[in-house]
């Protein structure tokens, strides 16, 4: 029997404890036990059910236990479960984590004190929920040089965007309704913004690269901007909107950003919809790999976590710090390429996009809508700067 | 050093050496050396360049090399691989293969006997080229059960399908271009008729169903009597053609069926294009999880034959035999659906559709074709018994 100290108990560690109670006959997932969990309130009715005397407030309860395997960390929390992966590292139990924005923070640290302590550290569920991606893109980085990976990586914003493309809503109209259905939080700002997507790109990248590729490293773009006329121009122009992760490596470095990007509809990120996420990995011996499958969820996640643990129980992965060590120049500066460009209240800036337009789209009093030549961004942002309301969408080739 | 012992040295085993010799430096790629290597033919000059003292005719320099780890068979024969890769487990080599006519004919034995032998039996490559499925899907039914799996497992068709709805091309026609760039063989009719996507829906369903599911269990209706009116007929319907391998789980059994199917143009498999493949799982937990990439190729191939020799290198998969001993029954004689039949020459035959027809969608005086109402298949294919010249498309609901 291995005994599991799990660290959280909302959505995902209730979908963990769900499915190992249905499945208490499977083979490998009889051998595996819910030891203790640590919560911030004992009594609280909760919709999975598990024995009281599991349950703690003391983290330490589960630190300190000899008979605890492996630490399933599956708070939103940074600081404090920084704190405990690395003393559970350090104490040679396996963590096992659902929390992109802690691997995001310390990933080098982790994945080092990992295999200093012979023990594993996965985080599967970190990224794009049900999909299993990580695993399959260790396997293939053995052998290949990745050239370029890219995904829709965040359910909210895409659960956002299908209605908009579809039924003509504005942002604020899908919001609301992501909000209703539960796909979107009442501050649904790291979501919108980018930085979710930003945070699950950082892990992805670092990973396939071989080189840290930080959070701040990585321009980020959202999608809170956008209007209802931006996805309507682009739709007469057969195109589509998304909100895409993209890491490229370019000569002696790498391009990485997460932008709104308008695909011809058809194409396959525009089959994307509602809260599906998808990863794109291009291989110089593998092709172009595309992963498809819920970007969140109880089950789905739970799942991941649960694939994770199989892991750690049956010793079936690479116990070796995954992060290559190459050191790849950011090359953010020299991004190029044609983008849709809507300003709205055009009137009241002087804005100089003379060089730049290829084609006018759309002006009335208000808004006025440009697709530009292949320009660099570094200069389109330049001349956009104190501009407050407009979308900047890249256009695929 | 972990020595390979290579069987055939085709484009697979080809395209396995040119990588080990470009990333000599890679870790863990300079661990893999390829010892010797089995050909019929020691003179043939090869675009892959090997020393020539590996090369031999005897299988038995290669079976009887104490310092050979790992088997790797890449020949396209079955009878003398079986008697090989059988001798190799029993000696405790591991055995890795890219040849689905030989995992398919003897899944269930050459499993079992890799467990009882302690060793590895991979076959990646086998299934769907390069794409990772095989260990996913592993990782997938230790915690999910599967309720369907379905594909595009066929690259040759898929390549001939796509050509005849983008130009409007002849079954022939599209036939002859795909041998021309390579992609069809001079004899096509293992992939045209089915034979090849049925094996690969084999090895797949066996394992995620956790039955055995064998070549004899599943229906099999290929694409070679497709015509162009088949394709422009169903395009006039918004619905674009694609030979689809099936299994679903239904009330105490399953079935299993190769056939062309007809999906609303725009949905994911209407997406997967040329010669690319795709698999769709879907499991109670994970929720529909898709996996894209390049269907067979030198090098996508010779990846995925890789990827599973590292693995048995590191000892980083379970060598107990996957296949579950589920004794599902099949129920074949129920499969339901609605269906587009057309038949050439129809006026030489008395074929009574009237109890099944929903809708007559073309007829002259030499082709006739409707669409069915929701029927049995079986019902449908013994009204159709005797009639040659015949399309029978499954409508994807």
């Amino acid at each position: 029997m291995v005994n599991i100290g799990l660290l959280g108990f909302g959505t995902v560690g209730q979908g963990l404890a769900h499915i190992l109670n249905n499945k208490s006959e499977a083979t490998p997932l009889k051998d595996i036990n819910i030891k203790k969990i640590l919560v911030r309130n004992l009594e609280k009715e909760r919709k999975v059910k598990v024995s009281k005397d599991k349950l703690t407030l003391n983290p330490q309860e589960i630190m300190e236990d000899k008979e605890i395997d492996i630490i399933v960390e599956v708070t939103g929390d940074v600081d404090l479960s920084y704190r405990l992966v690395k003393e559970a590292l350090n104490n040679k139990k396996h963590v096992v984590t659902a929390n992109k924005a802690l691997v995001s923070k310390h990933f080098e640290e982790l994945s080092l004190l990992a295999e200093e302590n012979d023990v594993y550290f996965l985080y599967e569920a970190s990224v794009a929920g049900g999909i299993p991606i990580l695993k399959p893109l260790k396997d293939q980085i053995r052998v290949n040089n990745i050239s370029r990976l890219r995904g829709i990586l965040n359910g909210t914003c895409n659960y956002i965007l299908t209605k908009m493309t579809d039924e003509g809503l504005d942002y604020g109209q899908a919001l609301r309704e992501a909000q209703g259905l539960g796909y979107a939080e009442a501050d649904p700002s790291s979501d919108v913004k980018g930085l979710d997507t930003l945070r699950k790109l950082r892990i992805l990248s670092t990973l396939a690269f071989g080189s840290a590729i930080r959070e701040e490293d990585i321009i980020c773009h959202g999608i809170d901007k956008l209007l209802a006329l931006d996805i309507k121009l682009l739709k007469e122009r057969e195109m589509v909107i998304k909100l895409i992760g993209e890491v490229v490596e370019v000569d002696g470095g790498y391009q990485a950003i997460v932008q709104p990007k308008a695909f011809k509809d058809g194409s396959y990120f525009t089959m994307i919809r509602e809260a599906y996420n998808t990863v794109s990995i291009e291989g110089d011996f593998s092709g172009v790999l595309n992963f498809y499958g819920p970007g969140a969820g109880m089950y789905p996640t739970a799942n991941a976590v649960l694939t994770d643990i199989i892991d750690c129980v049956m010793n079936i992965q690479d116990k070796k710090n995954p992060l290559g060590n190459r050191k790849l120049e950011n090359k953010n500066e020299d991004i190029r390429g044609k983008y849709y460009i809507r300003i709205s209240n055009w009137k009241d800036y002087e804005v100089d996009l003379g060089g730049v337009i290829e084609e006018k789209v759309f002006e009335d009093d208000k808004d006025f809508a440009i697709i530009t030549k292949e320009v660099r961004l570094s200069d389109i942002l330049n001349i956009l700067e104190g501009v407050e309301n407009l979308a900047l969408v890249n256009l695929e080739d």
